[in-house]
């Protein structure tokens, strides 16, 4: 089941393993950390993660409702990972991937269908060619080459019913971008959180959810923060990554 | 000195002291931390504080810079107060109170001229008449009936030269309004605070700093917390109310 330089690691609290590559991917605490954030309709509804990776928010999120999950990622390596993880866990009566790029997800997945998308995109706008990563694959994973963040806030709401929820992580760099891109979309921002690398630091990353036409007013939820003084993560981090508080 | 209903207050950590009255105004926790976010040039330069009320952040402002500083109030009263805490405090010389609209600050103090602008401004959109508050001066001081947001924002970039900076004071709610109307003016929003009430509870306070012509990218600073579990003071916020550690 596993290739070449794959590992089959466990998914944090969760009894769930996940096949992942340090040559490729592997996912990051913000995909935890949205999987976590966004609002989910527990008992049914239609939920769809963009820019989906090895599937680790659709693996996550299926803990969290009984709706179906569609992940979509555009790299073939990235997506024949996350289906062979869903395999293992035998949720393919509840997580389905799409190997596609986003941008045709709508026509694909159904206007105006969904519940909730979330998306966890790439950060960066495209570089000058030479800072770009030389890994293909993180290169994609991280910069704006496949899609961008305008593509993914589109594609989020034409995916979304009305009184449906978009839920993003970033970099505060990209908040006002972010912001300005969802209200273009009609997506009022609603609920707004910022993750803390360490006390006494800025903000690194941010958690922000929107509601398709939904009334402005936006809520900023207490900070999270990730380490202690010491390097140990906070009880809080502990508790989402490993379910124990000590 | 001292008229009617007015008392001769502490001004806190400073050796200074502030005319209020419970009647009209009292300064509050928000104005104090606007003082001490903003950025300000410690040797020279021109500082101008929209929405000054008694005076209060020209006042804090004073004993972190050795600029000039102008207060724009548009209640007599208010006016009248700052004018008289100032000659109080021997600061003539360096803070001017103006009477007048703030939507006339920049032809009456100069346009392009400043180094910074401070605002303090009314939270709240103007609300059905009967929602108001009775009292005259509260509602002035609370609600967009003499200016709104957009007058503020629009005031302050007119006033501040290319680099300038201003810092507003505000409610969550309206974050996405004074991000949209400091853009549309400008000013390009750099460094963002949350001030959370409680561990635990959403923010009610945002600090926002904006510089002219500035390049896109903003920080999101620490957060700030007010008050601990046991309703006391954090220690950072005794710190900047008292300078007490303790």
């Amino acid at each position: 089941m596993l290739k070449e330089d794959e590992r089959l690691d466990f998914l944090l609290a969760e009894d769930m393993r996940i096949i992942q590559s340090p040559n490729v991917f592997a996912f990051s605490l913000d995909a935890v950390l949205l999987a976590r954030f966004v609002y989910v309709p527990i008992q049914k509804g239609s939920l769809v993660d963009l820019c989906s990776g090895n599937g680790v928010v659709p693996l996550l999120l299926s803990k969290r409702t009984k709706g179906t999950i569609v992940g979509v990622e555009i790299q073939e390596k990235l997506y024949d990972m996350a289906v062979r993880s869903i395999e293992y866990n035998h949720l393919e009566h509840q997580i389905q991937m799409v190997h596609g790029d986003l941008k045709d997800a709508p026509r694909v997945l159904g206007y105006e269908k969904h519940d909730v998308v979330t998306c966890n995109p790439p950060y960066f706008s495209t570089p000058p060619t030479g800072e770009t990563n030389l890994n293909e694959h993180f290169a994609i994973a991280r910069h704006e080459i496949m899609c961008t963040l305008d593509d993914c806030v589109k594609a989020s709401s034409e995916l979304l019913k009305q009184g449906g929820k978009a839920a993003f992580v970033h970099r505060p760099e990209r908040l006002l971008d972010l912001v300005t891109a969802m209200r273009k979309y009609r997506l009022e921002p609603k609920r707004l959180q910022f993750v803390y690398p360490k006390p006494g630091k800025d903000a690194n990353t941010i958690l922000l959810e929107a509601i398709k036409d939904g009334k402005p007013g936006m809520k900023i939820l207490p900070p999270l923060t990730v380490y202690r003084e010491n390097n140990e993560y906070t009880e809080e981090v502990r508790k989402i990554l490993y379910g124990e508080s000590k």
